[in-house]
This record gives structure tokens, sequence and C-alpha cells, in this order.
């Protein structure tokens, strides 16, 4: 089968790659219907080290089962499945608690095993990790259940770490696919209102339409100063952080109301959080973390397939997998918001 | 009268200063029944610089009102009061969240006020500051009682925010009085385990007694490893940390559970936390800060009257006013625990 292959930074391939079949009897083979390529792709994309064997990659997909091994139930050939973007068995003490992404058996896509951005997976621990969907192969709302795999769970898990919902303020800092994620997850647990800080008006017009009340275009200290403002000086109660930098984290600890929430989503590209005497004093919370995407399907089925919610507006470019290198320079060049793959 | 005046590091005097009186309406005067040395003001005993003018010391403190401004209503002469760390209207938005020490209107004993330190204090905003305690003047749980004022509270606050219930797993980091309050505290709150990381036999046997099921008196990356041992190689749900100091924080990262929350109460000598991407992947929170107390008096006050808890046993020394600049070295050569004033 064919599927995407890194092998440096800004160096991704489509080829040849040796077909999935099931090695151990919890295993399923799944044929992708959907993927799409992951604001975290573009870490690697640009660093990852030169080497010759590359790194499978996509870890957000959505397909149809092919296979299914003998200890798998619940699950057949023909079903249409998404599988969140960390595999797991749904069974250990940290699945039980909604923490499948330190599953105690899991793991995450690429590296030894297939990507999403290929037509075909093996699946570890199927029957754990895979979420029917009771939709057909050519269901509209396809995209729109593809953002389950990760991207859309990962602005639920921001906003509920965050405590966002009736009689809160909520800022969300940064307007890629997963800060209006944020902003649409935070408007349908009932944030009061939702500030959004982003400077790129095509997204932070789609950020109004999921639910923004405020956009905040302005950058660093006048950034902050703007959401002081729009919060008669006190700050947000819910800050959801969904960029990664430190400037990021900074911004949140700025535009944080005492006593506040700062909720982080983006993959930290700093060691060490500003977060002493002063933080302490003002009773600030960080929390959030990789979101386990397993433990939020089910509860935002309904919406997406009812359409109360409609994430898969993120998509602004579809492409087959021989699109994907060029997909690839479209998010790093921001021409792309997030990007479709339909291999 | 005579109160504690920190002229600069390790030079504390008691001396003679004006009385308080009546300022504002809003104003109570408060003679000192009990008051104390706290874990904090060790800070500036090891650092303040030497000033001329000097600082009022002590915010820990339970008395009797002598007299009450206009604008005080249900608070009269004769009324024994314990007073909060931290004064407040308790009437304002950060109030009603529960968290005085944001006060719109209120602030911290010393500087430009009397310290509790002292024979007698003017309270500003008592009717919201001061809490009527119904014992006399020389009840016997006047101790137990004083800690309400601050390190019970604080103790309190930090296993709160850190979750610490049933079905808990809680480690306290620190064996100075206010881990010994955080062990307390989480006895209280229902934790399962408690596990007291501290060295000091004296100390942890009381820690004992307040609730730890475990004791590690191992340091660095051996007492980590010890607490994870203790946990099945997982670490605690909650992690108290009591102590302030970076690498206080540090092993708090190293024996929280994934999923799992660090609550902070010591003030923190440090600028930077390192939460990258080790404590994101983990889903690790840090929370806490500066204790409301004023928010938990009256819930944690039936305990003490009714015997249920006895937070006094923390102190060990007891002294007159004159004994205060001993008492100081006392708790920072780890002579005294905690020392009582009787002025």
């Amino acid at each position: 089968m064919r599927a995407t292959v890194m092998y440096g930074a800004g160096d991704v391939r489509v080829e040849d790659v040796p077909d999935p079949e099931l090695r151990e009897p919890t295993d399923a083979v799944v044929r992708v219907l959907r993927s799409c390529i992951c604001g975290s792709d573009l870490w690697p994309y640009g660093s990852l080290p030169p080497s010759e064997h590359g790194e499978r990659m996509g870890h957000e997909f959505l397909g149809v089962v092919e296979d299914v091994g003998s200890e798998v139930s619940g699950l057949k050939a023909g079903d249409v499945v998404v599988a969140p973007f960390v595999w797991s068995d749904n069974t250990c003490d940290f699945c039980a608690e909604g923490l499948q992404t330190s599953c105690r058996n899991g793991g995450q896509w690429g590296h030894d095993l297939d990507g999403g951005q290929g037509e075909a997976v093996r699946v570890p621990l199927a029957q754990g990790t895979l979420v029917q969907l009771p939709v057909g192969e050519d269901d509209p709302l396809l995209s729109s259940l593809l953002t389950l795999s990760d991207v859309f769970c990962t602005g639920h898990h921001c906003a509920v770490k965050a405590g966002a919902g009736p009689r809160t303020t909520v800022t969300v800092i940064g307007d890629g696919a997963v800060g209006l994620s944020a902003v649409l997850a935070a408007r349908r647990l009932g944030a009061e209102r939702i500030i959004l800080m982003g400077r790129h008006k095509d997204r932070t017009d789609l950020g109004r339409d999921f639910g923004a009340t405020d956009v905040v275009g302005e950058r660093g200290e006048e950034a902050v100063e703007r959401v002081r403002e729009l919060t008669g000086g006190d700050g947000a109660h819910s800050v959801l952080e969904c960029v990664g930098t430190r400037p990021a984290i900074e911004t949140a600890l700025g535009v944080v109301r005492d006593g506040g929430v700062i909720s982080r989503v983006g993959l930290p590209q700093y060691g060490d959080v500003p977060m002493g005497a002063d933080a302490f004093m003002r009773n600030i919370t960080l929390t959030g973390g990789v979101a386990p995407a397993r433990a939020y399907i089910e509860e935002l089925l309904p919406d997406v397939l009812e359409g109360r919610i409609d994430p898969g507006r993120l998509f602004d470019r579809t492409i087959g997998l021989d699109g994907v290198p060029d997909g690839y320079r479209a998010m790093a060049d921001r021409e792309a918001l997030k990007v479709l793959i339909r291999p």
C-alpha cells in the first residue's frame, strides 16, 4: 500500500510500504477513508533530523474495518470506525479514569506502527481503541467525525480541564485548528464569553462562527492589555492555551484571572513555566496536557451526528495521498488551516 | 503597647509602638490572646535587608475584641475572635468565590498595619475579616483554634486543591508545620493513604499521629524512588508540596502519578517550574497558592471545637512576647517546630 513517510525536516514522501496484516489476535486492519495533517506534525516537519528509515506519519484517521483478530469482539469487517490519536486497551486503571493517553498497554501511531496518512493501518488493541460510527463510507459527516480522532477532542479536553462552562469567561490563545476547536468546545460547554486571541482574519472569522464573542488581534503586552480591558481589568477565569510556545504560556499568565485556570494542549516547546511567587499569590492553576481523545468520543458523537456542532469546517483543503507533501507545506506556510486527506 | 519589629535578617526586636485605635468605622481593635511564628516569617528572618523603620511582624492571631467602629455589626467588645492571615471585606466577588486572598479591598498584616506578634491589632474591615469563636479567653482549645488563622487552613487548602479524598493516595512533601497540617487535612478529607516525606523523626512521628500511613526519610532521587515503590511504580494522585523550594517542586513532579495534581502552599523561592513536555504528556496539574484561610474557618471550626482534630499539637514551644526573638532563632535552627506566643 502507499503511505506517508517523513525522512527529515521538510522531507515528506508518499511511497510503497508493506500492506498491514493482523499480527496479534487483538489487532484489526482498517482501510483509511479520511485522515489529516495535524499541527503537531509540523514540529517534526520543521526539525526532524534526517534518517534513512524515515518515520511513518499520521495519527488521525477514520476508516472501514477490513479484518479483525480472534480476540476482538464488537467489531467486524465493514464497520466504519474512528481511531483516537493514541491507542489503548480501554480497560486498565488509567483508561478507566479517562486517561487513555497513559494506558498501561497503549501507545502512539507511527514509529514501528502504521500511521494514519496512508491507505490502511494495523490497529493494535482494536477493541479498546476503535469507536464504531453509525454512518456509511460516503457520509457527508465524515470530516466532522474525523475531528473526534484528535483536534476537536483536544479542544474539548482543553476546555473541560479549564473549567469552561456557564458563568465563565474564557480566553483562547491561538487561532489554529486546535484553538478554534477549543472555542467550539467552550461554547458547547456553555461558556458565557469567549475571547479568541488570533491574528488571521479568515481563522478568527471561523472562530466567531464557532462561538467567539470577541477577537483580540494584538500581540504580546498589548494583547494582554486588551484582554484585561475586555474583562474589567481582571482577566479570564479559564485560559485555553492552544499554541505550546513560551510566549503563549506567558500570555496565558498575563490574561488569567486570580484563582483562574490555564489549560494547555499545545505540545510545549519550552522546558520551564514561569509560575513563581506571582502565580502563587494569585492561586493560578496550570492543567491540561495531551488529550485522551478516546475518553470523549462517545460523549461528543451525538452532537456531531445530530449536527449541533460542525468541527469539520476546520478543514479548508482536501487532498489525495499524492498531495500530502504539498499539504504539509501549505499548513507550514499557513496557506491552509487544516488539510483533509482522502487516500 | 509592645510588638515585634524586624529590622533586618536575624534582627527581631520587641519594642514599644503606638497603641492601636479605631481609624475607620469598619475597624476593630483586638487584644491578642495567642499568636505565633510562621514558617514564612523565616524567609525575611533569613534575608530581609536592614532598615531603620523595620517591619511589624505576625499574621496569625486570635484575641478579644476591645472596640469596634460604627459600621461593624455582629461583633462587640469581649468577643473572642480569630483573624485569617489576610484581611478582606468578605463581600466582593473574589471573596464570594472563596478567594479572600485576592479581595478587592483586603491586604496583609504588618507593613503599615499592626502585626499579630504584639499585644493588640487594629483590624481593618473587621466584620469581613474576623470570625467569632464560641470560647472563653482561657479555653484549652485556643492553640488549636489559632491554627485556623493560617497553618491548618493552609494545609487544608493544599489538600482541597489537590483533590485529596477517599480513594486517593496522597504524598506530602515537607514535615514542617504546614506539611503536618496538610497530613491532618488529607486524613480529615478521607485520603486512603498518606505518604509523608520528611527526615525529622519527632515531626514525622506527629505526622503519623495526624494520619500519615507511610514516612519516607530519604532525599532527592532516592526519595522519589521510594515513593514510587510504595505506590506500585505509579506515584501519588495528589502531591501536597509544603516547602516552596525548587528541589521540592522537582520532587513533586517525580512522585506524582499520571493525571495527578501537585498542590503547592509553600511560598515559591523559585521563578520557574520545570513543567515542559514530560508533565504535559502525563497530564499533570499544578495548583494551590496562598491559602484563603477566611474561606475555610467556619467549615473547620466544628471539628476543632468538638475535638475531632487537634492541630494545636503543632506548637511545641510557648513563649511570651519577650521570647519572640529567641523563638525565631529556635524555629530557624529547627529546634522548635512552631512557636506559640502568649503576649
